[in-house]
């Protein structure tokens, strides 16, 4: 879990852009479900000029949303289950053996998002007749976060894939996201790994194919916002609370970026370290990470 | 936890007040323990003038801050641990037979404190020779919160009350901070017991004498702050951001309770159902309920 | 989780009987669905008479048993669900209001049955549109265990019972069984309550209608194996093992309670206070618990 | 946690010889501090005459023991803590960058020791300041067991290392014992590594200084005892039972490993995979872990 940046999600990047026709080196496409209130994007980064553009490595990025996951609409589990597992099997077609990785915090609830998925995994790499019949080969591993291991995650999903036979690694996170409607109600796939560094120049701890060795898809759940988010939020209406049009133009000539680091500065230090959540975030995340883990296991169904 | 309003702490009420001269019906008292960096200030609400003034109803509220807490200092564990039992032992005065009440949600982490104290303590009543030699007897009862039980914390807790011989109860809970600065490094106790909706006029919940039936010992810690309060905090800076005399001016006219109703209007209304808590909550909530479950266990030692 | 007792099982004391044929004041009658390898047993102890024989107090006991709970078939998970929420509809019938009573100790993983399963529940008490249309109505508790609170379960659960209105007590506990055939294996409903004492003379701590006040149900599954019935099992093999004419002849003789009689004396003391369990109880418990919760639910489904 | 071999600890292999002056290729030396109640005991096994004849692989096998462990005396806490924490420092010299692996299975609590020490630690190495003035480097892994993760530990450990610097592993992880004398009141240290199977010839999974490449040392505490060893127990006691002549000679003409065997054919095959426990052994993990995680932190204070 990664909360000091704007957002962990791509389509929220997208959103803020001012001029949404025109984005050179950036695919977007959308499919809906209508009559299970499903929702999948496709943003493809397709060159640099992309990357410039999004602020994301080069790479797919599939968000799947629905507003159901959240009301505890037990409808929803099945189809967003199986959306989510034909989009694993698209992009983890071809490895055999996968390691699941659960990353971040169990003793934080939300941030426990990756342990309770790998908890409810059915792990079958060590059982005898595994790996036939085009069945994969499920591995797991939860490596805990820097404060408890003082270890680079990178350090140990690339140690444990230097010593099994691993043809991808699925690497669960919680992720940061900009706004609260999205919270606990989306879900990213990326085939870029995970870089929590990157949008601040710091490529060493990712998680990817060059780190790693090996394919890397990410998967991730929003399950927090950062404070700055939350300030940024609120400056406008606090603009129109001052009735104050010089606020305002002022306001409107700032990018997102000049917005965040302006909230930045309106929050104190120590509020920068610190994160935004649901009170009920326990029963949020028991949820999602059900459908989550079901839908890998059933991958081997 | 309760973190739908300003403040659990009758210390930042204090702090709100513009004229801190003349506060008619509250008497304040602050001792500085100034080696161990432990300060304790007790609030006593004298009377319904002093219910008014302050927000909080009659009785005494004790506060114990250090600055040490947070910072893992080792050496603070045992002072700061028996200057809590002092306190404690003043309170529960002549009360032999003690319930420890670990309130909040033990799966939510910052909502945990009251459950992982109550996991630690040394409990006695149900041994053979508990209560002898001025002993305390101890019992302990985690009764969950409503969305696990379904069921008031009031009606458990007067409950058990009325089935065993209980002289006091000893409420642990999370509260909900004003300001960063008191978050997981500051302790209140009050005779008045819990009203989590006192100042919303909903008594009909409260824990305290009226409702159990003995005294209601109130012990908490700040281990969260409401979103509200988060962009309360940057209002002041925001006006300054639009070099507004206007609104600047404005801002100054508004009492604590209008800016934190302009705060909630603020933000978004399923913000106002979220909280803000530090990264590492779980390290700060392990170790200060180390310290309160080890200065309750050392009435018994 | 009571561990010294033969087995707190009626199938397995009605299976221990010499002479099978003539039981007075106990009937019997099982059902089989064969497809679904699902055995229903119901024990009627309809007198005193009864009560003698079986060692069990008046009323009616039943047994779901099936083969495939340990197996992780996942085919069985809806049918066992089905036949669970059929028994329980009839012996809840006419109780709207029902507080499900998770018993045990959380912190130890065979004991965990009955928190986990309220922890899974859909609770409803508190919701304001529940109670309508003939729904029931839920509440939760999970008392904890004497070592962590010092209180007889009974008293936290008639103080409970006293504080809000409910027409039923559904008390959820991890059981001992004799034979590790049946572990993990076997649902044990009882209209009798839960009278852990029972076998010693202890009926101070039962909690039952005559303690409770209401109506109590116990559900319960085998998750442990008492010491002197491991003991008591490898008897029969060792008198065979010396060869022993004598020591055969003699353990034919034995009545069942003399038998663990002798094993409890065969055993060190202290591992009269330790259970048996399987090394891979986290995945059995998790699984069945889910299945019980599931069918509690779907009584409101 | 191995639980299908006779005993982990070499000091009741030592126990089980029947002629206890003649043990070529094995010396043991005995310290006793009386006022504190700790005894502490080296055994080395010094060839392969000792490796066969005691049936522990060539090394230094170090038993700490106290009979006031278990009886929650807070006065052995510290004295116990000072003398692990000078064995630690003898086996450890030299060794400045220490990755401690909490071996064994969080969700099931006599198997949770290793997990639970680590969560206690003070993890140094991705502090700035650390590795200065001669402090160790602490870094710390949870590796899981191999039916949550499909992974031989020894995979995932030798993978770290190979990604980080360490001088030595540090492998914590519950044991068997033979005895229920010594349950939860013995801490072993052995600077072999652990080696689960070498009883069975199976030396592909041992963590040792030969597969991870760095010195591992192995601290154990015996928190299990198998099955058949509490038969084995009672056979004595039955052949007396029976008042057996033949049966008692023949019991006395059995060699250990021979009566073993004997007690595993005497119980339910599926009873091998089961072990004996005691019903508070929440509260002994959790006393023994934080001992054990002080003496580790101590090294550093």
């Amino acid at each position: 879990m990664n909360r000091n940046i704007r957002t962990d999600l791509a389509i929220e990047l997208r959103e803020e852009m001012k001029d949404r026709q025109d984005l050179e080196g950036v695919n977007i496409s959308t499919t809906v479900n209508e009559d299970q209130d499903i929702r999948t994007t496709v943003i493809d980064v397709l060159n640099e000029e992309g990357e410039k553009k999004l602020g994301k490595p080069k790479g797919t990025y599939i968000t799947i949303e629905s507003e159901s996951i959240r009301e505890f609409d037990e409808g929803i589990h099945m189809p967003l289950c199986r959306e989510l597992a034909r989009q694993l099997d698209i992009l983890l077609e071809g490895a055999d053996s996968i390691l699941v990785a659960g990353l971040g915090n169990r003793a934080v609830t939300p941030d426990s998002l990756g342990p309770l998925v790998v908890d409810n995994l059915f792990i079958t790499r060590h059982l005898k007749d595994c790996g036939v019949e085009g069945k994969k080969i499920i591995s797991g591993i939860c490596p805990g976060v820097m404060a408890q291991t003082g270890i680079e995650t990178v350090e140990i999903i690339r140690g444990i894939c230097e010593n099994i036979d691993v043809d991808a690694v699925l690497a669960i996170d919680a992720l940061a996201a900009r706004s609260s409607r999205r919270l606990n109600r989306t879900i990213q796939l990326a085939d870029t790994g995970i870089s929590p560094g990157s949008g601040v120049g710091n490529h060493r701890k990712a998680v990817n194919q060059e780190t790693i060795g090996v394919k890397v898809i990410a998967l991730g759940v929003p399950t927090v916002i950062s404070v700055p988010s939350i300030v940024n939020d609120s400056m406008d209406i606090m603009a129109d609370a001052f009735n104050q049009s010089h606020g305002k133009a002022l306001m409107e000539t700032f990018t997102e970026e000049q917005r965040y680091a302006l909230a930045c500065n309106m929050v104190e230090p120590d509020l920068v370290d610190m994160f935004v959540t649901p009170k009920n975030i326990d029963e949020l995340i028991k949820r999602i990470s059900f459908t989550i883990s079901e839908a890998i296991n059933s991958m081997n169904a």
